[in-house]
């Protein structure tokens, strides 16, 4: 009967974390909203795959090759940021901390999903380090980020190269009472005199 | 840097239980997947909009007008079973018990939110009577949905038909220990003999 209703619940049902009732949820709600914002919806879908790539440089999202914070003369080319994904670059921005440049694995290593450091862009990394004075290694606080800073720590100071990594503690506003044990543990390892 | 990814990620955060985190992951997600893929999504949008309309007749959403529940001469027109919305009549259909005729009224009475009876399709509701015997009240078990079909009620009662409401109970598999003490009375009042 309605066709084009259950082919658009299946499409947001692929989305992730979007099941069978949130899927149908949003699909009624487009009915009910005018033409236009509908549109907008499919035109921005659309748009964001065919006027996006990765930069050809750090593999950010970009709408111009190289990205903005590869050419950007203001920024640090002495600091190098090394990110899993794209989207963590932002949450790096929005601290207003940073100031140096980036560069994005497009992963993290992950023996078990058969991610090794040939899926990741590491020779991109390796490519980059003249000039370069600190690497900063800004992977997730995962098992499989901590892997990844720790492998690429072993390429990078092989190269002269002094690394960091993003330090692990409480997390600002947080409650020791509710804090893991293993957090609490590298908060306290890594403790600093004031 | 990112404008249509800022723009889709805004796009996402309008629709209804999406904030701006899961519009965030779900922006990013499709931008890992196949051009493919995010144009289906895409069409599939604008053809709901462009393909879907009410059916003149009972407000079912439907491609062909009059929709096929209402032109079906299988189903039984002495019958008429109302709902609220579009989407309410496809959990009636999923129960296999109704062969009917429906209604849809297109929302429910909330004079909070400033619906009262002209906003709804009620007149259309009254032009169906001929050859109708029962009514069934299929409105939400909520106040503006028990508010709706009170109103109903009085008005249809008045051209002699047959009106009834969905029963209100526990629902199968639910608890007793858990059950809402308004739910359990309206349980309890509605109770039938074995």
């Amino acid at each position: 009967m309605n066709d084009p209703l259950t082919r658009l619940i299946g499409e947001f049902a692929r989305l992730p974390g979007i099941g069978k009732r949130t899927a149908t949820r949003l699909a009624h709600h487009l009915l009910k909203v005018p033409l236009v914002e509908a549109k907008n919806l499919a035109d921005s879908i659309v748009a964001v795959k065919e006027r996006l790539i990765n930069c050809s440089v750090c593999n950010a999202i970009t709408e111009i090759d190289p990205c903005s914070l590869c050419t950007d003369p203001e920024r640090d080319s002495t600091k190098l940021c090394v990110v899993e994904e794209p989207f963590n670059i932002h949450p790096m921005e929005r601290t207003g901390e940073y100031t140096g440049r980036y560069h994005v694995l497009m992963g993290a290593l992950s023996p078990q999903r058969g991610i090794g450091p040939k899926s990741l862009r590491i020779s991109g990394l390796m490519n980059r380090l003249e000039g370069v004075e600190e690497v900063i290694l800004a992977t997730n606080p995962s098992v499989e980020g901590e892997a990844t800073a720790l492998y690429l720590a072993r390429l990078l100071k092989a190269q002269g190269i002094c690394v960091s990594r993003l330090a692990f503690g409480m997390p600002v506003g947080g409650d020791i009472e509710y804090t893991d044990e293993v957090t609490l543990a590298r908060s306290l390892a890594g403790r600093r005199e004031l």
